[in-house]
């Protein structure tokens, strides 16, 4: 069975892309970072979910992105609310954003593919249903892999690394579409940035917007408990 | 003045690198990663050499490479040895490369450049002497440099950022004939990979012999107390 590295925060995405890898009929190791994000519940979902499709390892990083700041995610910063979808503008980037995560990310990912001897690294980011961040788009991508494919010792030695995104193209009512075919339970899953004391997903920030758009989209019911 | 960021491990290159680039007339910002390496000596080192430049501020960021494994730096694998400069083996990858090191430690330092808005990361990487490390090639920082790029809001509103290697194509010898003229002092840096409990260079390691030799070609003394 080939190994494969999957990038796994616990949200929507990253839990259809386990399901995908899966079904691909790869061995799953499962990486989450615990990067001073304002909220636990990502982790617990992440540790949920790496059990539910029964990963080889689940690896829990701690990165202190607090350390260098600059995002509502890891600062004390709001984070933005909206009282429908389309009040996100798509043409800038949002205060939500965190400085390189994605390269810090996928650069941890590289180097424990290389120690296990993994040759694919899965990450569920899209360029279509997303935030505007840079770093999910197809040429972010494509560029990390060039960049990854030059910088290890197993890729130099003639065994090159794939950065796998199935999600880049799809929108969020496909990739939840895609994820029911393929039996996952988003009742586990976590997408909100901002939520309740009591692990209620906020239901107007700009993830749980694009997470209930999803489900509306794709015609399927949204097992979230949201407080709004 | 415009800022920059510095690799800054307390060893030779990237002690040289601090002085090119404060010659250059940027405000440093020295970061530091202690990755679980064998010795703490490092640290010191380059606590030391960014007090000697009055950096602006100094980032020493905890990342546990030993989660991962896989290098003779990281893991309880003995350093190899060698008699000679001569002994090693320069077509082939050492025990001593630590994987996907130098990808971590840049998208470190491009989180970091994002948030001060600095545009020049400064990396002292050397594609001639080192230690054959897939990572310190020109290809490869031309790659890093695309990707990152690609990756950050501020390089998407138009402000680039620059991978600055102005060891590239420089020696040890002429490396430390280029920071003896800009006034380096040699004996606060660090090269041993493995030294002595009470702290001196081991002499016998491949970052003490190429030290050894580059000062030796240099014609300059070796500040550098050797327990062999």
């Amino acid at each position: 069975m080939e190994k494969c590295i999957v990038l796994t925060s616990g949200g929507l995405d990253s839990t259809t892309t386990l399901a995908i890898a899966k079904n691909l009929g790869f061995e799953l190791y499962a990486l989450t970072f615990d990067y001073g994000q304002r909220h636990k519940y990502e982790i617990n979902s992440a540790k949920k979910v790496s059990e539910y499709f029964a990963v080889k390892e689940h690896r829990i990083i701690v990165i202190d992105l607090r350390a260098f700041g600059g995002s509502a995610l890891t600062d004390d910063i709001d984070v933005p609310v909206h009282e429908e979808a389309g009040h996100i503008d798509r043409n800038s980037i949002p205060v939500t954003y965190v400085p390189a995560r994605n390269t810090i990310f996928l650069a941890y990912a590289l180097a424990w593919a290389e120690v296990i001897r993994a040759h694919d690294i899965f990450t569920g980011v899209s360029s279509l249903d997303y935030s505007g961040y840079p770093d999910c788009r197809p040429e972010y991508i494509e560029a990390f892999q060039k960049m990854a494919n030059l910088a290890t010792k197993e890729a130099v030695e003639g065994n090159p690394v794939n950065i796998c995104a199935p999600l880049l193209f799809l929108d969020k009512a496909d990739t939840i579409r895609k994820g029911i075919e393929l039996g996952v339970d988003y009742s586990i899953t976590h997408s909100c940035y901002n939520p309740t004391p009591s692990g209620l997903a906020c239901g107007v920030c700009d993830s749980c917007l694009l997470r209930r758009k999803g489900f509306l989209e794709a015609g399927i019911e949204d097992p979230t408990r949201y407080a709004d």
